[in-house]
């Protein structure tokens, strides 16, 4: 249906938990479906056909409705996650949401460039690391940040398992020297559920063991311009859902 | 002897664990002396004048020296903390690793003004709540907002033990409405060493716990402009010095 939007959940408010928003109150509107593969996705609910009858069309006033109901109709920060958001004709919800006062945050991989990222408050560009299984499309990564024109505060975000991952974020990092970088340790505990669902419980020590060696790795190389960063979210409530 | 600084400690570089710096690469200057005696101080060996004899008095070239070398004389956010590094005549070790590119974050209970204020890079206001045993001297605080000239960032900064702490954070941020304000969950671990030293061990469940219970009263308040983050290197290192 034409202007309708694909949704996976919508949820909150409670508080981001990774990049530069960290800690910052939120309702999350996760859109479903994907055109990538990740292999340790945590999100696999909104990204896998298989899960195309969990997933809503929605007009953006019926969006910004559940938003106002969630968030006692005070302006808030959204969160637009997916799945890959960017898949999505956003533009409409925007408009209305910003109408009505709220803001906006977008994260996506940077596959998908469109003209609306420019009507962001925020645009967080999270290129996909070796360990993901996916390979990175740098003009269309450009594109992204072309379309968002200098508008909303943009910033990179790399989720880093391993020293390919590090090593890809240096680039990333490198080629795009004014863009704001934060690193986010990757959290494999979804890998570890047998059925392919995903795991309430986070192996926390596990987490935090990855954390200190990205804290180590980064200060090592002297690279301060980067941010190290865990999941919160995933410390404070594991790999629950709606939180 | 005039110009000297008294140090309790230097260390870094690590990754900052609080407030709106959370995760930059940092190395901590931190200084000896306190107008306060907060109930919960997690940093006694830098407030009490029993430790007076652990703390040395350097020149800013030797503060320089002593970033430069942990930081492989990279340019750097050096995080001023204390104690209350408002104390001591910081004006030209700030001057000084400016020169060298270091950027400059101070972290004061906001008691003790200073014209240099307006010298930082950030300056985070950190009222202390009724929990501390501390009253707060607003004008005090208003002057350190003054001096600052609107130059650096200043963020409000307040530590939540329980409902009376939250209900003052809640007037210190309408006081100023402008001020982005950051709610940190209160640490309680130094109580419980017996004999009156901090302890290393933190009990991670109850600071989870106590964030959880702060989310939930931002989000219930709809307090959408407080970011509400806990201390990431007690999460990650315990109540460890030099992390």
């Amino acid at each position: 249906m034409k202007g309708h939007i694909r949704i996976s959940e919508i949820f909150g408010p409670t508080v981001q938990g990774e990049g530069p928003l960290i800690g910052r109150p939120t309702v999350f509107v996760r859109t479903g479906g994907c055109d990538y593969r990740c292999i340790w996705c945590d999100t696999l609910y909104a990204v896998l056909p298989e899960y195309r009858a969990e997933w809503v069309l929605m007009t953006p006033a019926e969006i910004v409705g559940r938003v106002d109901a969630l968030a006692g109709s005070k302006p808030v920060l959204v969160s637009l996650s997916g799945g890959n958001p960017a898949l999505q004709p956003l533009a409409p919800l925007i408009a209305l949401g910003r109408h009505k006062g709220h803001t906006f945050a977008l994260e996506t991989q940077g596959s998908v460039a469109e003209p609306w990222f420019a009507e962001l408050d925020w645009l967080i560009l999270s290129p996909k690391p070796p360990s993901s299984g996916m390979a990175t499309d740098w003009a269309a990564f450009a594109a992204c940040l072309e379309a968002a024109e200098g508008r909303p505060s943009c910033a990179l975000k790399i989720v880093v398992f391993n020293d390919a991952d590090y090593a890809y974020a240096q680039t990333a990092a490198a080629r795009y020297p004014a863009l704001p970088v934060y690193l986010q340790v990757g959290n494999p505990m979804p890998l570890t559920a047998a059925n392919g669902t995903v795991a309430d419980e986070a192996d926390i020590d596990d987490l935090l063991h990855r954390f200190r060696w990205l804290v180590g790795k980064v200060t090592a190389d002297r690279w301060f311009s980067a941010t190290v960063l865990p999941q919160l979210h995933v410390l404070v409530w594991g790999n629950k859902r709606g939180v």
